[in-house]
């Protein structure tokens, strides 16, 4: 009886609700003509589970529809091998009769949109803190209807009003510079109640967050790089959301997210962050599934991968995103930290629908075995294989600063530097990987290397002369640092001087930079504009020479451009004999230095003058 | 007319010679039934090139006569498929007449000979200098014909007596410690004029040093280690020899040992020991020649092992002292010193005659990769293939001496171990790389570990319980130590106390050991007892967990028996929380402490009295 009651009541709720509202389906739209045929929607409404959808198009197929504990939540799955461009129409029905429609769009892709291209190894990359670079539209500063108000330039983790806008102004600037491509951090909504600028707690997978800019002013970003003949690469992350995420409110399945009867409990299970649990064959259980389940922070709910529909939900919302912003390629947030067997479809699924594209992962380690597991192409003794075409260099990151920062001596200085690029025959893919002086989680490399100039052009030279994709943060050019307080991640995101109206600095156009910035500016910027077309250094043979009395030897070779890149630790001048190098073939060549455009003749020896790095170049 | 003269000069002196001496032929005998049936023999006399050989024998057939520059030497090239057990005749003859003979040896193989056991994750190996460890021939202490004379043990690096005989004698006491093989550094004839005591200046493959013993007593050291079921392994050099050895003074070939110009020349090409050029495909040329051909030391000249006759030279040396002593197992000192094709064909030579044997590689280095590529399954990808069975874990012993030594923190401490470990996944076969508290080159564990008798339980306990083969070195049992000069090669190879008629401390019997000393040694003898049949060390599962709180925890399991390493840094009492590692499946199992017998049942927690190791198993 009393159960009786209970569903009449319900049902004159219904009732009452008359249309229902849907109030999400997602993705929101779909292109027709994709190598996978079919697409799972989310339909998000008050009690949608008890309705009956259908398709009103003839070549649509509604293979399934899934209900989870969540009446609020429908899945369909449709197979839209038939259907062509336009609109098609659901219909939610109860006892046979329609009670409300959604309208949904399958768009037309952009021609050759699945033979995009993916940054490669002839590209270097500018990471963009967007809260931190340029505020050209300060209209969208403070948003009402947002958690977090205000902005504050005093407070490092504060907002400070940089946005997408921001980027887009300077797309001359970051071309000029030569830079070939374009990673922002995360600019979709995190509506969180602190700490929201840095953009990894996103609280809506399909919006920006508005005080970032609109859809429109994202795709715009991305369309006019791309017109520069500059990449746009979309930072993304399929471990957590943020702890406002509206599914958090109402959760789709009771695994949705993982730990979460502890969270509802008010117990909060933390990640053990011990992520060679992922390879280590020893590995407990209890450790492995602490460790790819614990959440990130206790503000970062940790998505249950292992649940199916969540699975192709962050799938088709990568795709999503490729499709809308004509990426150039992904990068994939704590890559170690979901489930890997996801990690492997999710990248699967991607590089199925754009052969020739790239995603790069974060595995923060400096174990080069770690490294090399993730990626594409790897021989794993556990038969794992991963789609991800590109991992980060940590490792050699680290061996660049410590070799810059030590002395000289058998075992230390150089030889970490050559030693840790020989790790490159292990690699499936070592041209595939990317290289950075640092990124927006790690001290800035003026600081890693003492704030001395000399070192950080040396690492910079090297690092852009290697057989990797190479990464560089905003700032780097004109020497930004976190020395004050090193490793603060509010200090190493420093607003980019001349992002701000009223900037007394500008180092977009130079103005109140000083000597050693500009030296930094414009040595980086002839580099950057020398790689840019030089083979040798996209793909070009890589032979090096063990470091000897202070100085380490590197080239690059193709076809008749040879790049020569020689560090030197030697505070006085020495005379290096070339004669070790004859098996390159430079013997009285004409050789030009790239940074002074002087020419010389390749003899007996060369004379170094000071501590530094010279590159050269036969491209004559 | 002037060269016709001296033609007719070189004819009357060798017509004189008359009965021509061949000063040796080698090897010195060989065996009937060998997998590989053909056999070269190198055949050294005054003017021999000018004499034709052939066999007396129908079963035989010489395939080929090989002549070098030098005219002292002849390789005959044997077909013995066909030969029996037996002497057979071989003619030197000049116009047709036989002018010399010699009288060859084939022997009879050892009943099962191919199918020896090497070296395995059952054995522990103890590590001997036999300079060092007992005098028990006073008679071979000086040996008048050789260049080093007399013995001091005042010097660390004169010779001090221990010999052959003295290994021999204290068979009783390594077995009864628990060692299940014995691995001697080289006794190998080394006629050098200072050093010989460490025995890696071979200057004769086939002949032990007068000074350590004869060939019999050889033979009878490993013949009697045998029969107590404890594998003899023989300590091999591939890449060089003693300056004083033979061939010096009259080389078989001009490129039978690398930069011979140079030495005569009196300019000395040392190797660069950038052994990464060995894997490094950007490594230069003349790098990757300078470290495989440049001399180990001044006095250590390199052998050409790409000359085709020096190569089967040192493979046919190998098998023989197989054969010979009856082995079990091979040491290739400095692996990746030599050509590593001829590395891939020398072990892959023993490997062919004996798939069940056992050969250890030393590449000192710390990183994984490389330790990892040599091993024989390894999936490389320049396609080199390994025949190597076993490597030794240079990575792990410093992560285990760091853990310890570092204060724990989130990446210090025990999660060196913990992530060391890890490493396994990248192995072809973990199980078969030797792991050590040090060795005859390195500083002593006790002084590694700041003379710590705790930490040193802990770090052979742990290794003893890893899936590896354990080397441990002479002396460390009584916590021999060179702290008083780290690293000194000298003073790590002390004389083990007892092993001289007047020793005061004696530590084969236990006299004037301190308690510590005492304390380690029957501590060690424990585990060592215990792990002998423990098939859950020798091959069982592995399962550890993350370190936390200052404790680590590793168990092996294999059947109903569970071996269980818990290691705790805390100084306090600290409660254990078991139920950690529920997923082992000791709930309410009676466990026994292996050290100290003690028993008791394995609840929700496990009180833990002060730093150090517990070692437990279920095997009741």
């Amino acid at each position: 009886m009393h159960k009786f009651n209970y569903l009449v009541v319900l049902f004159f709720i219904g009732f009452q609700i008359n249309a229902q509202k849907i109030e999400r389906v997602e993705p929101p739209n779909w292109w027709a003509g994709m190598k996978n045929t079919q697409l799972e929607l989310m339909v998000y409404g008050k009690q949608i589970a008890d309705y009956k959808p259908s398709i009103e198009n003839e070549a649509i197929v509604l293979l399934k529809v899934v209900r989870t504990e969540n009446e609020n939540y429908l899945f369909l799955n449709l197979d839209i091998s038939k259907a062509e461009v336009g609109m098609f129409t659901i219909n939610f029905s109860k006892k046979g009769k329609v009670k409300t429609t959604f309208e949904y769009e399958l768009k037309s892709r952009k021609t050759n949109s699945e033979k995009r291209e993916g940054f490669n190894s002839s590209d270097v990359i500018y990471l963009i803190t967007p809260d931190r670079f340029a505020n050209a539209d300060k209209s969208n500063d403070v948003v009402k209807k947002m958690n977090e108000q205000g902005i504050n330039r005093k407070n490092d983790y504060a907002r400070h009003g940089g946005d997408i806008a921001g980027i887009t102004k300077h797309l001359d600037y970051i071309d000029a510079m030569g830079f070939t491509a374009i990673w922002s951090t995360p600019v979709l909504t995190n509506n969180m109640y602190e700490s929201s600028y840095h953009g990894y707690a996103i609280t809506d997978l399909y919006q920006p967050d508005p005080r970032f800019g609109t859809l429109e002013e994202y795709i715009q970003l991305s369309s006019k790089a791309k017109a520069k003949g500059i990449k746009f690469v979309m930072d993304q992350v399929a471990n957590h959301i943020g702890l406002e995420h509206w599914w958090m409110k109402d959760l789709p399945a009771k695994n949705w997210v993982n730990f979460q009867k502890e969270f509802g409990a008010g117990e909060l299970v933390i990640t053990n962050h011990r992520r060679t649990a992922n390879q280590d064959s020893y590995a407990s259980k209890a450790d492995s599934k602490l460790m790819n389940n614990g959440w990130f922070v206790s503000t970062m709910p940790d998505l249950n991968q292992k649940n199916p529909h969540l699975a192709t939900y962050l799938i088709q919302n990568s795709i999503w995103w490729v499709e809308t912003l004509d990426l150039g390629g992904i990068r994939q947030d704590t890559y170690p930290y979901p489930d890997k067997e996801f990690m492997r479809k999710w990248a699967g699924a991607i590089m199925n629908e754009y052969p020739n594209f790239s995603i790069v992962g974060e595995e923060w380690s400096l174990n080069p075995l770690l490294v090399g597991y993730w990626q594409k192409g790897a021989t794993n003794n556990d038969g794992y294989e991963s789609n991800l075409t590109s991992t980060m260099d940590f490792p050699m990151q680290k061996a660049i600063v410590d070799a810059l920062n030590e002395d000289e001596a058998w075992d230390k200085g150089f030889v970490k530097m050559y030693e840790g690029l020989a790790n490159d025959f292990s690699y499936a893919n070592p041209k595939r990987i990317m290289i950075f002086p640092d990124n927006h989680d790690m001290s800035r490399v003026f600081t890693q290397l003492n704030e001395n100039l000399t070192k950080t052009k040396m690492a910079l030279g090297y690092m852009l002369a290697l057989p990797r994709i190479t990464q560089i943060y905003y700032g780097t050019e004109i020497l930004m640092n976190d020395t004050a307080k090193p490793g603060d991640h509010g200090l190493i995101r420093t607003d980019f001087p001349g992002g701000w109206k009223g900037d007394k600095v500008n180092a977009f156009t130079g103005k109140g930079l000083s000597k050693d910035q500009k030296s930094m500016q414009s040595y980086l910027k002839k580099v950057l504009n020398y790689r840019k077309t030089s083979a040798a250094i996209h793909n070009g043979k890589t032979i090096h020479f063990a470091p000897k009395d202070g100085v380490y030897v590197l080239f690059r070779i193709s076809g008749d451009e040879v790049v020569v890149v020689i560090l030197s630790k030697n505070e006085k001048p020495i005379k290096l004999d070339l004669q070790r190098f004859e098996e390159i073939g430079l013997d009285n060549k004409k050789v030009k230095n790239i940074i002074s455009d002087k020419e010389f003749t390749w003899k007996e020896s060369l004379k170094i003058d000071a501590k530094g790095i010279i590159l050269l170049t036969t491209k004559l």
